[in-house]
């Protein structure tokens, strides 16, 4: 390899011999118009596949081809292979884990930002990526509600993340390198310093003790703080265990409140516990992946109590706001933090817009170096829907998920589960656990519906969570036929 | 909050009131044909925007619309606001970093990906997903002749990361867990136990440092080795340092090895560094996040000698292989320890098929818990070209650095800096910093090409990546003029 041709004489003149030349336009309306009679016709196919481990490889040809394949080989094979066996999340009869709604607009920003091809790492990389991402989180945070201080104007400001889970480890990374002084530069947590504990409830997202177990910290030091009987976060039990720490030499640095657990979309008391994170320095991360878009409605927005005392915020436009994955819509008050504990600056990046400190490198706000133009979707999602048509979404889906819980709560046979008024509903049947499962047997092998389940005090629990994009009543009421069937 | 309408009567029917139906069709078409005239008309446009910081938000509305707006307005302001504030990394003069190219086949699959909006983080949500990912990954290890450790045959395997500082952070996490007995789930970093210490040399990627920081190491247990003449690392500097550690009571735990570094391409020692990083049973990780997809070619291979003994490897499709960003692929050869490093599992996504242990949950790969249907553009790329047409791009792209390589080499005035043979030519002036600085000065501010730069020994180097899908040889000449024109 030392031996190599970096003087040799020039080749004939070439161009990147294209044996298989591609027709983007007819190729891509071909495409476009595939999506959009998979759209038109998924609520006739089964909301799940039935197909058993291995079934798909054992489609697929054990070696690449050496030589390209004809485009309309590869498009039947999509029709032969993948949708037989994917979960259909934009069917109206998905209402399991939460929903991750994909509108049209955010589809054709995706492709967009694909057509484009640019790298944000920097401003510099493609100046109109950060400024377009900084300026639709601060219309997201006003559609929010969210509090001044997220704001771009201010300290703070908002980035996008590609899941709830990055956007913690980032805030948990920045929380831990304050605590220590940034530490993260030097000796980490293997140097010499008191104990850092962090602190979320029993329900909150199994992300948290992901991110901890990844910054290094331990699970061991990730206190799982009880519940109370609807299941938010029992803050005298945290202020309890914060002080017992506290007492014992370690330090209290970073706490999670839900608001909208996974299992049941209970609120954490935010802020009871923004008070517990005062009385000991600690991060404040609020994570409302899925409920906090219902702040766009006023009549909702009760659940951001206390988020102006808040570190750190994330919500997901792509779980209820019809902008596809990925896309997880993170704040933090103090953005010169979260820059110092994620930054490290080589020569190859260095470039003067960095230098001048007039610019923001959204690469300093996240894991990756790499990052495409997501704010593209996000931008054509709010403009072609405006605030208005949002709202309306979640009204709703909050409406549907109202019949189902009218319904569930009249019926003797079953009982709601931490009822709540948002778009999720949870119940189980009053004679135990085999009666529930063999609802949620019911329901799933039905093609017609596919809910995903919890353990409320270990207890089983099905959820039913409304969220497509075009599910409609008929569909709750379908799935009312199909409960009651199976009670 | 506690005050809900959890058993009010249901509503009314009622629809998501759309107050703007959307064509997906019509647009969708529309922004194919966007999309072909913006490639087909590109080189007309500077590479690089010029616009000052707040230019693109100055543009756009301080409050996001209440109501919904047209589409064609939407659409005109991609075209005022957009393309003249982004750099056109799909544009044949695009000679900067590394090439993040786009193929058409690629940006259907990420189209596609978008339309069908499923979420591949456990096998169960989507078994397509997954299973086409690591057949897809499969192919892809046979055509760059990797190990057969990192089949899914073996204890190994692939996954999609976005990007390679992602995939380090994995193999940092999977490393440090297997050193630390899993003390993950414990006590983490902040429990007893040595020092652990990771490599990489002072030419190795900035995210090494940043997944250190993360990780909870601390950047000063990261030891910069250093490098020899041609910018490879030193494996004698290595080895003492790894020797003077272990001495001490430090635990040597992780090697980078950089196959094509960032800044000249230089290709570490792999072999010799696999020899230290078993004799103090370091996790050895691969990093040829670009070069890497040069293994396409067998001419090429020789750059993957020694990686049989690596425990984990990455290289980028979404920088050299035509697929759109992202699309890192990485490999493990013991799954087992990845999964256990990053696994957590809640109720809530308890299933079957997990449980089975028949399948692969990506989720567990990772550092997110959600995840897109990236395979598929990879899938659709590697079928349309066949690997044959991939290696064409590969040694097209060769071809054209070797041309100005060559007329670089036979000029009094410049001189090539640590050359190596594949699609990235280093150079400066041989009159010194400033005179470098004016040649990448002229070409930047030609609007024709964009080059970026990185420092040798101190110096100013210019750094011309050949990579963009449509780079010929009139391109290559043309930035020729420029250069000799300015030097």
């Amino acid at each position: 390899m030392k031996e190599h041709s970096a003087t040799a004489a020039p080749s004939p003149e070439t161009a990147f011999p294209v044996s298989q030349p591609f027709d983007f336009r007819k190729h891509g309306h071909a495409m476009v118009d595939w999506i959009a009679d998979y759209l038109e016709n998924l609520e006739r196919l089964p909301v799940k596949p039935d197909v058993a481990p291995g079934w798909v490889r054992a489609q697929l040809p054990p070696s690449p081809p050496e030589h390209g394949e004809p485009w309309a080989a590869i498009v039947a094979d999509v029709d032969r292979i993948i949708v037989p066996g994917i979960v259909h999340w934009q069917h109206p009869g998905f209402l399991a884990y939460f929903p991750a709604n994909a509108g049209g607009p955010s589809v054709l920003g995706e492709l967009l930002s694909a057509g484009l091809g640019v790298q944000g790492m920097l401003w510099s990389t493609s100046p109109a990526c950060t400024e377009l991402e900084t300026h639709v989180l601060d219309w997201l945070a006003e559609m929010l509600g969210l509090p001044h201080a997220f704001l771009s104007s201010s300290a703070g400001g908002g980035v996008i993340q590609d899941t709830a889970s990055s956007a913690t480890l980032c805030a948990l990374v920045a929380a831990r390198e304050r605590a220590t002084g940034f530490a993260g530069t030097a000796a980490g947590l293997q140097g010499p310093g008191p104990t850092l504990v962090a602190y979320a409830s029993t329900e909150a997202h199994s992300s948290i003790e992901k991110d901890v177990r990844i910054a290094g910290l331990g699970a061991g030091n990730l206190r799982l703080v009880p519940v109370l009987a609807d299941r938010s976060l029992d803050p005298a039990a945290l202020r309890a265990m914060m002080d017992e720490d506290s007492a014992a030499g370690r330090v209290p640095f970073f706490v999670v409140a839900a608001v909208g657990t996974t299992g049941t979309h209970a609120v954490d008391p935010v802020p009871a516990i923004a008070d517990a994170c005062a009385a000991h320095g600690a991060w404040l991360h609020v994570d409302a992946a899925h409920l906090g878009i219902a702040a766009l409605c006023p009549e909702f927005r009760g659940i951001h109590a206390g988020i102006d005392r808040a570190d750190s915020y994330c919500t997901n436009p792509h779980k209820w706001m019809l902008v596809n994955f990925d896309c997880d819509a993170f704040w933090v008050r103090d953005r010169a933090t979260l820059v110092r504990a994620l930054s490290v600056l080589p020569e190859y990046l260095r470039n003067h817009a960095t230098e001048s400190g007039a610019v923001i490198d959204y690469r300093d706000w996240q894991v990756p170096l790499g990052r495409r133009f997501r704010a593209l979707k996000l931008w054509f999602t709010i403009r072609h829907h405006g605030t208005e048509g949002l709202r309306a979404l979640v009204r709703h889906h909050v409406s549907l998920a109202a019949r189902l819980r009218h319904r569930i709560a009249a019926d003797p046979a079953l009982e709601l589960t931490c009822p709540t008024p948002w778009s999720l509903v949870c119940f189980r049947a009053r004679a135990g656990d085999d009666a529930t499962d063999a609802i949620l047997c019911r329901v799933n092998q039905s093609g017609r519906a596919f809910l995903s389940h919890t353990r409320v005090d270990g207890r089983l629990v099905a959820r039913v969570s409304v969220g497509a994009p075009t599910v409609a009543e008929r569909h709750v009421d379908a799935l009312w036929d199909l409960i009651r069937g199976a009670r």
